[in-house]
């Protein structure tokens, strides 16, 4: 496995590595930013955070808006932001900002052309821990999975889809209930095929709805945010994790948007509750 | 005054405003950021941080990328990121990304073509802070000011030129003495004319050497920063403030470089340095 190291920054007492690799799963390189707290530079193991990005992201946005690094370095831990598709010229690719390049969703497609490249639950679940692993000091031990938006949707469905690979879940403004919106409607369709049994075992509510289980899940939602009502649905969450018993802390937040001003914000408070929890 | 207001975003308790406006000091429109802290919304009064930023940079970058937005929530203080110059197309500019728009350098032109719109020192001293208090409760008694590269010249310069008008000053990685640098001797001499006595009146260095006094500084510079030696110098701010009995806190900070990895870093020891003297 080769990485390649674009920049070594330092920032916060840690340091700021983009790095990019040949992905077996996408057929891409792919790019992807990993901040390693000071308590980490002496090659101790410490807890990694993934964070999925949003629609039309790549590893940059979060990297230089989301404000996580003073809490890593407070708190020891690793943060790992990858990119949210495979991209390249090769790469079957939409016009759209909410199809192709840039909205991989979070899952291996099914279906033709986009099956060849946008693998990307194998690239999150399998192969990025190993990539990480070699050239970074993660525990793969404790790990914990957050995201926004769509990159909220790949990280509750991802978390219960792969029990005990991820100690904590949480997610800014996530995509809920993909089968149910138009963003979702639209890639599932698209990347899964037309029957929509397929969609459920990439759709939060539905996983939940369909017996997946964590046992706990942070969400924080902006009520300012103008995809709530449209494509977010945070009501739909509460609904199933009700049904299912999973105890849901989900955070109403008056006047907020779907942007950085909003994450950053709340990022520290993620933070914690996942370091709480990965080193409890 | 009109003050068209472009975005308003929930941000750390507070709201971030993004602001345009025609100046009467370069001419054109003038677009900034203005962040009001919670402790502001009832129109209390609050002091102002004024943060002026480096080559190349409008008002987006440290708004996107400073981390200032949580300390000054915490600390009650508004802070305003200004442009670096006028633009526009009728503004005489320059195909290097040192000189022209983008590169105003906090002063007033003399000399043809950009004496016409380049005049950041008063539209920064006098018109700003008019135009900010329109609409926002700051305190003008109680204002700070602070500045990255070419904006730390900026902010030594002008409290230097200012003497009372801020209560105090500190830099990230300044520009301390433009006449003897290449990025200085480029824009002085092409805003100020060949006199060089007319350029001591902009260099940090030479208003110190020349009796200007300010009680105190505080500058951080990074070690590993590619522009140290040849453009930042701090060594001479050193020796200057030593010779004038100025308390200067430099503090040489290993491994870091000139970007905002860096500035965010020490962004809320400035932020609480100068919340100390504001609120004295």
């Amino acid at each position: 496995m080769t990485l390649e190291t674009l920049s070594v920054t330092r920032s916060f007492g840690g340091t700021v590595h983009v790095v990019r690799h040949d992905s077996r799963a996408t057929g891409t390189p792919m790019t992807l930013s990993v901040f390693v707290p000071p308590q980490a530079e002496s090659g101790a193991p410490c807890p990694v955070v993934w964070y999925l990005s949003g629609l039309t992201c790549t590893h940059a946005n979060v990297t230089e808006k989301g404000e996580y690094r003073r809490a890593c370095a407070e708190l020891g831990l690793i943060f790992v932001a990858p990119d949210t598709s495979p991209r390249g010229e090769s790469v079957p690719d939409d016009p759209a900002y909410d199809f192709g390049q840039g909205a991989g969703f979070y899952l291996d497609a099914t279906e033709a052309p986009y099956d060849a490249n946008y693998r990307m639950e194998r690239y999150i679940v399998d192969e990025l821990p190993e990539v990480v692993a070699s050239a970074f000091p993660i525990d793969l031990a404790r790990q914990a999975i957050t995201g926004h938006s769509m990159g909220g949707h790949g990280a509750l469905t991802l978390a219960l889809r792969h029990p005990g690979r991820y100690r904590s879940v949480s997610a800014f403004a996530p995509i809920v209930a993909p089968s149910q919106v138009p963003w979702g409607e639209k890639a599932l369709g698209a990347y899964l095929g037309p029957d929509r049994a397929t969609w459920r075992r990439h759709d939060a509510v539905a996983l939940i709805e369909d017996g997946a289980r964590v046992p706990e899940i942070l969400v924080d939602q902006g009520e300012a945010d103008s995809f709530l009502a449209r494509e977010l649905r945070p009501e739909l969450l509460e609904a199933a994790c009700h049904g299912a018993g999973i105890a849901l802390t989900l955070r109403m937040q008056p006047g907020y948007d779907h942007s950085y001003y909003f994450i950053s914000t709340f990022m520290e408070d993620h933070l914690r509750w996942h370091a709480t929890r990965l080193t409890a």
